[in-house]
């Protein structure tokens, strides 16, 4: 690699509006794309059919979908036979850990993140992980993140061989709903191509009620602009 | 959960000879095992076999197989189609990081780990890394378990709710392999039931060359024991 070479970076993207943008972001960086995502057991295809054409519109090098069946040990409403909440309000969504929580789900996919970055050579990593609107879940917040890239220097090569340290971007942490979506319209994200809901209709339409509409609808009215993306009702 | 209930303890069991040791630790310790092994594209089957045979007879409450494809990136003789070397020395074999090394993957192991460890309520986890005879590994170091110990508390539900703190458990990080034989020997483990070797025969016998063999077969005599494991040749 000559220093005239885009660096790589590794993404993960889940296929929702934040991982959409931060995939343009790292774009708008000058950084080369390596996308992940997760086949984790999902109660639905329609997020990583959405992660695909998200990595196909913004162009990245290379899409790989690790399989990784965190049903295996349940414990969530996403993964699990539980029922998703709907029409929740405000301190409801706020108070305490949500159902939708999979447990040490951004640990995990940020290990194997990490995995595939040292065999590509690259030491930086973007997540789309916010703590303003997601602040009942535990790793989503900033004091995680910096114990993540602290651990990536000592879990690799370059923890032993000294060699280039990591960066983990979480450019979304602190960042509204609002504030998320104005950044990427001015990079040029399609959010009409981005899938949030946590339980679609079978056409793949979003509900409208459930937490991460109602967030994202949200956004999208705080910043004065129509959500391109399909749904079954509002 | 009484008081009087033995407490759950996620335990990691490759089959081979370290964590069917820490399997019996964790046992003598008077934990309630759940053993969590991984099918990652191993290049063969008999690890994983080993790991059911040992988690049958030293006795678990349950025992689950993560199928995790580390081929998706590839990267290590271990899961790549990269020839596991023979025959070498102790200075060729303690000279940098082995191309069996696995990029990220203890990292990954554990992190699964803690997010089964979370839904079964337990907040203790034993890995059997080994800073001595696998001095190379960078996730084998003993400041590797003291960063994913303290990412552990701020990842999960505890790190929020401020409840029990992790405690990730590697009995045999300062020990040799002798040391460890001797201690597994001592709590009755049957080492004729776990396998080491890289590269085995069609039938599953050890190859005796790989540096895995190798180390397994100095410490079997640093201990003035036999191996009574079944080998092509020793």
């Amino acid at each position: 690699m000559t220093s005239d070479s885009p660096r790589p970076a590794v993404v993960l993207v889940s296929g929702g509006l934040d991982s959409a943008t931060i995939l343009a972001i790292a774009k708008s960086t000058g950084f080369e794309l390596y996308a992940i995502s997760f086949d984790y057991g999902q109660r639905h295809r329609f997020e990583l059919e959405a992660a695909s054409r998200v990595c196909a519109a913004i162009g990245v090098k290379r899409q790989i979908v690790v399989p990784l069946d965190l049903r295996a040990f349940g414990g969530s409403a996403l993964t699990d036979e539980i029922a998703v909440p709907k029409d929740r309000s405000d301190a409801q969504m706020s108070d305490g850990i949500p159902i939708t929580y999979v447990p040490a789900r951004n640990t995990i996919f940020l290990s194997v993140a990490l995995g595939w970055a040292e065999v590509l050579g690259a030491s930086d990593l973007f997540i789309g992980v916010n703590a303003v609107d997601y602040s009942g879940y535990p790793d989503c917040r900033p004091e995680f993140i910096t114990a993540f890239q602290q651990l990536a220097g000592l879990a690799t090569k370059s923890g032993v061989e000294g060699t280039a340290a990591w960066n983990i971007h979480a450019p979304l942490i602190s960042l509204s709903k609002a504030e998320i979506i104005r950044l990427g319209v001015k990079l040029g994200v399609d959010y009409g191509l981005t899938h949030s809901c946590y339980d679609p209709d079978p056409t793949g339409r979003a509900c409208g009620h459930c937490d991460s509409c109602q967030l994202r609808l949200k956004g999208f009215a705080d910043a004065d602009l129509i959500d391109p993306a399909p749904y079954a009702s509002r």
